[in-house]
């Protein structure tokens, strides 16, 4: 048979992906000129129909260097079509099938005009979440409620003390979802108002931010239950849900509350640095893309293994220009102490938040003490 | 402040997973000592509360042995009630934040029964799709719509040279999602038609089976409109959407088709040994916990670098027992070609799907005699 053409104009308006490809400059090529095919027609190039789909559909290489000894940078663009104008074929267009191919990594990526359009990202960014917070300038301030095991009423506790001692936003572990020991709802409530009750000692506006992490049929309804609740913002594993359902959460006008990404689940595309995709596309780009206000990860020096420059890239790829998106919070988590502030406020400047855990606990045996010296460094940054 | 104890009784029931970790003797067992706490409190092992949460909610390393040279296996149990009985939270469970630690695989998991029955698994499994297909033995022959960038039309006439030519599942390219020169509602309901027009011809059942990964809102709508179309089953890449949605569509009495699971974007869990997810977990195992009835994989051979031995540990991971979760049929994609029909029996044996793309294309120019030929071939094993 003769395969029809297809007779859709497409736009011109082009997707860069930047990838870096391990390997001799012949295996790197032959890895970019794969990816065009991959991620796009999937075809044999012998078998791809002459026209618009094998000279606009299939992708094009508009750049090849290299990048060190052992791996090269191909800048592969796709039509913007391809992608749908959504989230969900956007992640596929990047990296689909090319995810199960070794030594290829996905660095960054740029988006045309008419696409970017298509994404609200972050409702409140940056400067959206600090004018509701009242803090325009200094880096602020989180932690979590944990260990997991502890009933809703002793979370709570916890919170009080934390809301007490001066942090602005805190937040449920990541393990804490919906277990017998610790039901999701009773939490939020009890959580919500014991820091309601800590502000309206402090005159503060601390706020809580319950894992809304859950079953596919769940999470929005978890989400509207917290706002009702009084929490103040929202946290999620997108690595567990799904990128695009921390985008439709993002995008819900009933819910409209600030989003902080957690990193759950998500380390596999991080772990080598041949695969995957990089740290700044990843905690940075993609984050935003997909609604966050806020990307946690693992901070250097902590006991995960993020390097300094890891962290600093991922800083760069949380407010690079990418159109109307807004610029988001880096939020390095763990490893962070009262002694390392001062060294943590160099790295990130004070466009973050600083999450800390066990610090608040290991620093002197009065946690309201703990959380008041923490605030003072930041304060005085 | 001193931590108020839970008190909410466990069952004793627990959960038990495999890790492989990577390192010498005494940071593979770092790593063992890290997991129990990090996959659970994420608290440091001295500020943990003594009583139920340090004896119960803490994992419990149960093995640790050397496994080669540099790495060792670590066996892990968890308390099935942290898992909340689902499967978002028992993936956070299984590696959320260990999946940030390089070093750590996930080989294989063990749920008790009480926590299994949360799961209705694959809705069909091989027994419930072999008889709804009315093919009761031998292997099953797939192929794909392609390639991207052809209208709905022209889909549908190669889907109905591929359902004349005795084809029995005729997939959607994972690729193919709404794109303007080919929105998904149009080809859905021709390619649909068209397979329907060609089984009338043919006296056969082949199926039509969409791609109906979308936006996250629109996943269960678009499944919807697939079985109201005629679709005969579904395939969604569980990679992009998260694994629980696949969960939630198989669970939907509403739709109740068979369910094929595509890798895209879940390579980064498998692309470096030392990381990860095992093939058997990730394509056998949590496939199946996640409602799919078979599970899409790179062929060894093919175009990207699965090991023979990789492929055969899906095989187990397949229909490894689990309770009442069905086996399913392993789907090797890719690199298939009649010349290697005969050595991919002998690998996968007859509880298989082949999935063959580029290879129907190539051997003749007579697109419905190829189809014939490959037919034949698996007719006679």
């Amino acid at each position: 048979m003769s395969i029809p053409l297809m007779n859709v104009p497409l736009s011109g308006e082009r997707v860069h992906v930047t990838y870096r490809l391990a390997g001799d400059e012949k295996l790197a090529h032959e890895k970019a000129a794969a990816l065009v095919l991959e991620q796009t027609v999937e075809f044999p190039a012998e078998l791809v129909p002459a026209g618009d789909i094998r000279e606009k559909i299939v992708g094009h290489i508009v750049a090849f260097e290299r990048a060190d000894e052992n791996h090269f940078t191909a800048v592969i663009d796709y039509a913007a079509e391809i992608t749908g104008g959504e989230l969900a074929q956007f992640l596929n267009v990047l990296f689909g099938n090319s995810s199960l191919k070794p030594g290829i990594r996905v660095e960054k990526f740029e988006l045309p005009p008419a696409l970017l359009e298509k994404f609200r990202g972050p409702r409140f960014g940056r400067a959206g979440w600090r004018a509701r917070l009242g803090l325009p300038k200094r880096p602020l301030l989180a932690t979590a409620l944990k260990p997991m095991g502890l009933a809703p009423h002793a979370l709570a506790e916890l919170a009080y003390q934390f809301a007490l001692g001066g942090i602005d936003l805190i937040k449920d572990d990541h393990g804490l979802a919906d277990q017998p020991f610790c039901p999701f709802r009773e939490r939020v409530e009890q959580c919500a108002q014991a820091v309601a009750r800590a502000n309206r000692a402090t005159g503060m506006q601390c706020i809580y931010m319950p894992n809304i992490t859950a079953p596919a049929d769940r999470v929005i309804a978890n989400a509207r239950f917290a706002r009702a609740a009084g929490a103040g913002a929202l946290m999620i594993a997108p690595g567990i849900t799904g990128l695009d359902t921390m985008r439709l959460l993002a995008d819900d006008d009933s819910i409209a509350l600030p989003i902080m990404a957690h990193p759950a689940l998500q380390g596999s595309f991080v772990t080598h640095p041949d695969n995957g995709i990089s740290h700044y596309a990843l905690f940075g780009q993609l984050a935003r893309l997909a609604g966050a206000d806020a990307s946690i990860f693992p901070n250097v020096g902590g006991r995960f293994s993020f390097s300094r420059a890891e962290c600093a890239s991922i800083v760069k790829g949380a407010q690079v220009k990418m159109g109307h998106v807004k610029p988001i919070f880096p939020t390095p988590g763990g490893g962070m102490s009262l002694e390392r502030v001062q060294d943590m406020l160099e790295l990130y400047g004070r466009e973050v938040i600083f999450l800390v855990g066990g610090g608040l606990h290991t620093h002197s045996p009065n946690l309201v003490a703990n959380c008041r010296a923490f605030r003072k460094m930041v304060e005085e940054f």
